[in-house]
């Protein structure tokens, strides 16, 4: 495996959850065994990643070798497409590790058409970082993560919602990083009135996801902390035609009906390539329903909470035959000081 | 430890080995919570990484953070100081992870004083980065790493000059990887006359140093297949006035003393920062007792070989006195595949 592409993995991780709906992409410009350009793609609507380590290449990048962390695009978005941009520059090979699905012309076609030598070279980890990304652009979905805390026998919170204190300090801090990785975080209006939420990135200089919240009727408190927060912005979805609200970080979205799919469809045209749903149990139900639900991430605290079953986190009208039930593949699964945490992918 | 810090130590980590006598550096500049700019120092004479990161930045870079893994610079070498550009470009914060000792002018100073929030985070894996850079710089020598492979009972080669084989194919990539990670590498007449060795990185797009052979006779074959290769440039330090190589990769440099200080210091004026010596059993002792020794790999292969004591690495005209014996510190020791790669550091 080689070590340039390996840098060219670890500048896409590095903007993960900061692209919206663009894939996260990392570039290096070699030249005789020396890196002379780096870069990645910072946010939708700015330079490629090959663009920003050409530019940073310059006139080095005649004859040096391109490593892209996915196949270099050939559409005119909001820029040019990358393949013209290494074609110009005299780049003499490309190594790719991911093969971009969604591009109608392929990039890796149209450079070997100019007499370009392009390597496709597999990687597992840079895999991994678009795996949902393709079927998110070709549904215009965005790619979706559930993130539950749970005791043992599956309770979000005790009958006297105690939610908040049910896993311990470091999983908040995992959870704080899911946020910064997410474009937006979204939640139910029980949940907001219940627990009192800010949903913020509370690491140094995290970011903060877009906060969506789900109310079908429109009761909100506006006086509750969340809306007096103005670190990122709040959208609202409703079906209630009356709701509204003059702040500037506040958006109501009306829907007629506020089913999952669009409000899905919604949020991808509003320009959420990531979101992370971190709700109380009904909506938590709702998501882990949809066909769309992508991965789920599971924290186990090491408690038994019993209760009639208002708070258990998967909720149906009735209880699902074997053969019908949802069945997931744990792809992780780490011991975070004495709680469990589940990395999930539906099968 | 903050996330956006390992970024910038990332970066630098990418350009380790590429940038002489300065040292490796990255840095990343983030406004609320997003990367808006990254760069790394990517060779002597090109922009510092804090540059290349606010060049990125562009704008964006007022009011923003920016992280580096190296305290800024306050010099006028090849390029201005670093913390005049981040003073002009507006930026808020500036956090770094290793202090500079070797600066007059201390970067944290200037930029407190013009009014900049500065934070001194400290980062063992930066500080690993740097450890040998600042001694190199403060005595202008190279950091100086002595490479062996050994067998159990200390021999470099059975008496027959099998050297060659001594340690398996993933000891030979792992040594790939140690001359891509330096400037150039060292060796005398005797090896290369026995090995005929080339002295390059067999890795994919790997960098090939600079290759220094030390003769003090100037008895070379320049038939034989190293000098043939252009791979990278050839320095031949001699204390023989009638030694002359018209190729234009072979340069011959001539001393009348062949000491080792001598050499090394007129290596690091060459742009030498980071010097590994791959040689035999004579030269090998005479860098092993060098006091600017930074660091001995030792690849031991589980074998007995004997012999009459003509190969041990590291010979010396008598024993040594247990209490002067050079004594060092195992800072790491790893499984090759049946070999064992220790690194160690002088006590």
């Amino acid at each position: 495996m080689s070590r340039f592409m390996n840098y060219a993995i670890q500048l896409a991780q590095m903007v993960n959850g900061q692209t919206g709906i663009n894939p996260p992409v990392g570039s290096v410009v070699v030249k005789e065994g020396r890196i002379v350009g780096l870069g990645a793609h910072l946010m939708k609507g700015d330079k490629h990643a090959e663009v920003q380590a050409l530019d940073m290449a310059g006139i080095q990048a005649e004859g040096a070798t391109i490593y892209v962390s996915l196949e270099p695009c050939t559409h005119h978005g909001s820029t040019h497409p990358c393949v013209n941009k290494i074609i110009e520059f005299g780049i003499k090979k490309v190594i790719y590790a991911v093969k971009d699905t969604t591009l109608v012309t392929k990039g890796d076609d149209i450079l070997k058409e100019a007499g370009i030598d392009v390597e496709f070279q597999f990687n597992e980890a840079a895999a991994d970082l678009y795996k949902d990304f393709f079927t998110a652009k070709r549904n215009q979905i965005p790619e979706l993560t559930v993130k539950v805390s749970s005791s043992l026998d599956g309770k979000q919170a005790t009958d006297f919602d105690e939610s908040k204190w049910i896993t311990n300090k470091q999983v908040k801090e995992d959870v704080y990083k899911l946020r910064h990785e997410h474009d937006a975080v979204l939640t139910g209006r029980r949940t907001v009135e219940a627990d009192n939420p800010l949903y913020t990135t509370r690491v140094p200089d995290g970011k903060h996801p877009i906060r969506i919240i789900l109310t079908k009727s429109g009761e909100l408190d506006f006086e509750q902390q969340l809306f007096k927060d103005t670190a990122s912005e709040i959208w609202i979805y409703t079906e209630n035609k009356k709701l509204k609200n003059d702040e500037n970080h506040i958006k109501v979205i009306y829907m007629k009906d506020c089913d999952t799919t669009e409000i899905l469809k919604d949020l991808y045209q509003r320009g959420i390539g990531k979101l992370l749903v971190e709700t109380g149990p009904s909506t938590t139900s709702q998501f882990l329903q949809s066909h769309h639900l992508d991965e789920l991430i599971l924290y186990l605290a090491p408690k038994l909470i019993g209760g009639s079953g208002k708070h258990q986190f998967f909720k149906t009208d009735e209880v699902i035959d074997l053969p019908e039930a949802t069945q997931f593949e744990i792809v992780d699964s780490k011991l975070i000081n004495q709680n469990i945490k589940l990395k999930l992918r539906k099968k």
